[in-house]
Parts: structure tokens; C-alpha cells; sequence
């Protein structure tokens, strides 16, 4: 049932997707869809601060639009669209750059993680700070405050951002006596189930332990051939809570299934080799249509392009009408 | 002579324009319009981080507009236009804005010494600071760098401005091994005659000392009746060298206006009402023409936005030009 409340979310091109993106943002995101009326962006212009090759950017961003598109994201249902297609998002942010203390994004947590950092290696405290990251949340605020939302779905650490948001708005709200801005909220996710990478770890890029959604399938066994174990032997009876490999195997299986592997672990007589057999033929069989899809979508651009051009212009309509508005109240136009 | 080359000039609603204004920026830019292809803009924008409030952006862009048309801005060599009508400007500054490293802003001299006069009077280093001021400089040289500006004409204190946007500009070029940007150089203005406000300080909205341009005639001479005069007699011999209206005056006379004048002074017999009522019908003729074209302009705004409308679409046939070749170039169009 949809509230017809806007959900607003921006994804970063800035990695292959992986499993981990996929129980962590992708799924959950997914999920709202019949709940709001989602708005959902690449970030390229926020990806830029990291991505500074052409071909890169490129590949970055088909990649993940043809992701989201073959795990489910319904152009129909989604206003899908590209950051840099939504040019008013810009002047947006120059706008409310103007009511922005220095020092709100000075108290940016991550921000000033990065300065304590670089204090800490005896570097001076903007070492590897560009102004496009110093000044993220107020894009990010443009974003958001360009369409109305109400709701950002957002992790725990992103909450200073929509805080933010709602004391830009609120201060140019209050200066110019007028609602101009709808003030968000967060909507925060419930802690989503850790995936466990390669190596034991957090699923994650930075660890380089990352299993990508769509690898061929030869690939995606060899990969998950080198999940870390024990040297356990057959033999052995086996702790299922310990096993890298069951806990990426309870993302993907039924109550029924797990409970049964379960069993298999603890009695004994069954191998690493056997274990992860079971889970590359989950992992496999649970994204193969996505990865037909996928394939599919990426030899396409054309459609690609296509379907963000079309999300593009829904969104622009609604930014360009809000746009009007807003100049017109700071004088800029009659 | 045109040598074709662009040079570029942004004026800040941010006040009535005065007779400070007039020799000091006005005159000599439109000097050089025949020498550049030049391009002035009314820097609505760059002004939000000081006029807030709806009523006086909209007349202070009027004055500004009607005021350089009316001493004598040609919109048939000037690509005359509004900032805020060129928004491929502000996704330009979002790019520039990953490519600017924060230390550079940290660096700018008017930052600077608004810490420095913080910490002096014991507040926070921030305090007053706005994002939109503290990225101005990226701002300023998305302004720039947009148009292929040859020539920026610039006072001393501004040089730093172009630099920056010479850093920017060049990091970018060698990141794409590309000349995206050209390199643009400051022109630097001889210093221009002292301007001499009413107390005899530099003429200077912040002194609240000026001669605004287009005072209606009875008005402008009760304002140079109130021009601070030592208490001599009339029949003292006068130094001309120390009197604030002769100074003034210096700057309408001819040559032997100005040495028939400063005998008067040297042979006493001449009364301050006297000389004020001189300079007041020279400032009164020189201005007379171009306050008229003044009255009518600003009575009949359609007209005002009919040409920042055409210059404003100039400027946007350019500008637009220019971000699709650097969107291709960053990868974030086809």
C-alpha cells in the first residue's frame, strides 16, 4: 500500500556490487518500493570525488543501473535517474550553500574522522580533502530537499546527514517565512544481516574480500572455493557458528534447509569441499536469473540510457517546478 | 580592436551603486569593451550570501542591470546576463569542487582574515562563515573557466582568485590529459583614481560616505552640501590638495577646469559653499544623461529582463556547449 510519501535514496557508483551490497542496500531498498514513491539516483557527481576516470565512471554506472534494474527496481514504480541528468540539483546546493555555517560541516563525523586521521600520521589535517567531500552533506541536503522527501532510508552513521538537511532547510524556511522546503526524516534501517566476506570479515571493497552479484558461474565457484576455513578434516564434527561458509549460506537458505545443514556440520563426516559446493549452488542458483538479466541489460545500453533518460525527465519535471518556486522567493526571478 | 580574445567581469548586487562604483569598476570596464569580446554578469548567486531577503535581491539586480546600461553598456558587444540564468555555472562548481583540495580554500586571503578577525575578538574561527563564502572562490572559477575566459580584469586583492582558478583549472586538464579548461590570466587594472567619499575617507558603502550615481538633482545637491570642509573664511587662501571637494571635482574637470579652479583656491576669496556648488554642477551634467536613461530603464523593467533574458541565452548557447564536451570528458555522458 503506498502512503505517497517520497522515499529518496542515492547510490554511489563507486564499486562492482556485491553480495554484501545486495542483503545491505540493494534488497532493503527494493523492498520499500510498494511502500512510497521511491526516488532513486546514481550518484555520479558524488562519485566524482573518487572516480576521476572516464572509463571508470562510465562502467561504474551502467554497472549499477543495470544491477538495480535486474534485481528488480521497476522503472515503472521508481523515479530512476542519474544526479548529473537533474542539473537543478546544483543550483540547489548553491542556494543552500548560502545558508550553511562553515561550522555545521566542520562537525561532519565523517569529516572529522578523516582530519583526526590525518593528525594521527602527522599530516596536515586537510590531507586528501577536496572541497566536493568537505561540502558532501550539502549536496547531499540538495538531493534530498530538491523533491519534497520525507523519508531517507538511511544506516545509523548517516543520520547527521539528514540533520543537516532539516537545519539548512529550517534556517532558509525561517529566514524567508515560507515552507519552502519540506523538512525530511530519517528512516532508519534496521540493522541488516552481516555479510561475512572471503576472508571472515565484513563483506567489504576495502578488504578486497568482496563476492561480486553476477560473476559467470565458473568464476563465482572458484571464488567461493577460497572462502577461509578451519583445517578441520571430514571427519570431524564441525561448529556451524564459526564457518564463514554457513553464515553466507543462511542468507540464501530456508529454515528448513539451514537446520538441516546444521546437522550435517555438527555429526561430522562432511568437508569444506562438500560445504561450499552446497553454498556456491544457493549463491548460483539464487542470482542466476538476475544474472541473465543483467547480461542482458549491460549488452544494452542503449535501454540503459533509455530508462535513466526517462527517469531523468520525471525527476526534472518536479525539480524545475520546485526550482521556480524557490527563485522566486529569494528574488532571483520575478 | 577586437582581438577576440574574452574577458569576463562579474558586478555583485550588493548595493546602490555610487560614484566610487563608477570610476572604479563601471567606467573602466565598459573602456574595455572594445578591445575584448567582454562578457558581464550580475552576480546574483555570489550576492545570496549577503542579501537575503526577496525585495531587495530583485531591486538591487535592477539598479545594478539599468545602471550599467545606462552608462552605456552595449548588450550588442556585451554578453550581458544574470548568473542565476546560467545554471550550467553550478554543476560546473560541483565539478571543480572534486577537484579542489580544501587546503587551497583555506588559503584564500578574505578567509583568512575573517579568522584572524574572529580569533582577534575571541569567537569561534567559523563564526559568520558560510559554506557559499568559504567555496566562493570555486564559485568564481566556475564563472570563469565556463566561457574560456582569456582575461579576467581584476584590483591586486583579486589575483588570488585567478590563481586559484588557474589550479583548479590545470589539475583537471592533466587528470583527463586534456585541455578541458582554458588557462585564464588576470588583468591587472592600473589603480584607479582614489575615490573620495563625503568625510574624506575612501568613498565606500561601509563608511556610509557615498554618492549614489542617480540621486535625483535636489537630493544629490543636499548630499554634496554636507561634504566635510575645514572652517576657514572665505577670503583664506584654500589648499585645493587637502579639500575632499576638489578632489571630487578633479575627477569631472578638464585640465583647465581643474588649474583654473585650484587658483581660485590659492587666492582666497572663494567660499566652500561656493566650490561645493561647482562640483555639484559638474557631477549634476555629467551624470544628467545617464540618469535619465537610468529613470526610463528602471520604469520599464520587461525591458531590463528582455535583455538579461537574450544575454543570459548568448551566454547558455556557450556554456552548455562546453558541459556537454566535459561531461563526455568525465565520463558521465556518452
Amino acid at each position: 500500500m503506498n502512503n505517497n510519501k517520497i522515499s529518496l535514496t542515492g547510490i554511489k557508483p563507486t564499486g562492482i556490487p556485491h553480495i554484501g551490497n545486495y542483503f545491505g542496500a540493494i534488497k532493503p531498498a527494493l523492498e520499500l518500493v510498494n511502500d512510497y514513491n521511491p526516488f532513486y539516483f546514481i550518484a555520479d557527481y558524488h562519485a566524482l570525488n573518487i572516480i576521476k576516470n572516464k572509463q571508470d565512471m562510465k562502467k561504474l554506472c551502467y554497472n549499477l543501473a543495470a544491477t538495480w534494474l535486474a534485481c528488480g527496481l521497476d522503472p515503472e514504480k521508481v523515479v530512476f535517474y542519474k544526479q548529473s541528468m537533474v542539473p537543478e540539483t546544483f543550483e540547489l546546493e548553491v542556494i543552500l550553500s548560502a545558508f550553511t555555517p562553515k561550522g555545521l560541516m566542520n562537525r561532519a563525523h565523517a569529516y572529522k574522522a578523516k582530519v583526526d586521521s590525518n593528525k594521527n600520521s602527522g599530516k596536515d589535517p586537510d590531507d586528501g580533502v577536496n572541497i566536493g567531500l568537505f561540502t558532501y552533506p550539502v549536496l547531499m541536503a540538495a538531493d534530498i530537499l530538491l523533491f519534497d522527501t520525507d523519508l531517507v532510508p538511511v544506516g545509523k552513521d548517516q543520520v547527521q546527514h539528514i540533520e543537516m538537511a532539516t537545519d539548512i532547510a529550517q534556517s532558509i524556511n525561517y529566514n524567508y517565512q515560507k515552507d519552502l522546503f519540506k523538512i525530511p526524516k530519517p528512516l532508519i534501517q534496521k540493522e541488516t544481516q552481516l555479510v561475512i566476506g572471503l576472508d571472515g570479515r565484513k563483506m567489504s571493497k576495502s578488504y578486497n574480500n568482496v563476492i561480486p552479484l553476477f560473476l559467470p558461474e565458473n568464476q563465482l565457484r572458484k571464488l567461493i572455493m577460497r572462502i577461509v576455513t578451519n583445517s578441520q578434516t571430514v571427519e570431524e564434527p564441525k561448529n556451524p557458528d564459526e564457518s564463514n561458509i554457513f553464515s553466507l549460506y543462511k542468507l540464501f537458505a530456508t529454515p528448513e534447509e539451514i537446520e538441516d545443514l546444521k546437522n550435517q556440520y555438527l555429526k561430522g563426516g562432511m568437508g569444506w569441499g562438500y560445504a561450499k559446493n552446497i553454498l556456491f549452488e544457493k549463491i548460483n542458483s539464487h542470482f542466476k536469473p538476475m544474472r541473465e538479466k543483467y547480461n542482458e541489460l549491460i549488452s544494452d545500453k542503449k535501454y540503459i540510457d533509455k530508462i535513466l533518460l526517462e527517469g531523468s525527465e520525471k525527476a526534472r519535471y518536479i525539480a524545475s517546478k520546485k526550482m521556480r518556486k524557490l527563485r522566486r522567493a529569494l528574488g532571483v526571478t520575478n
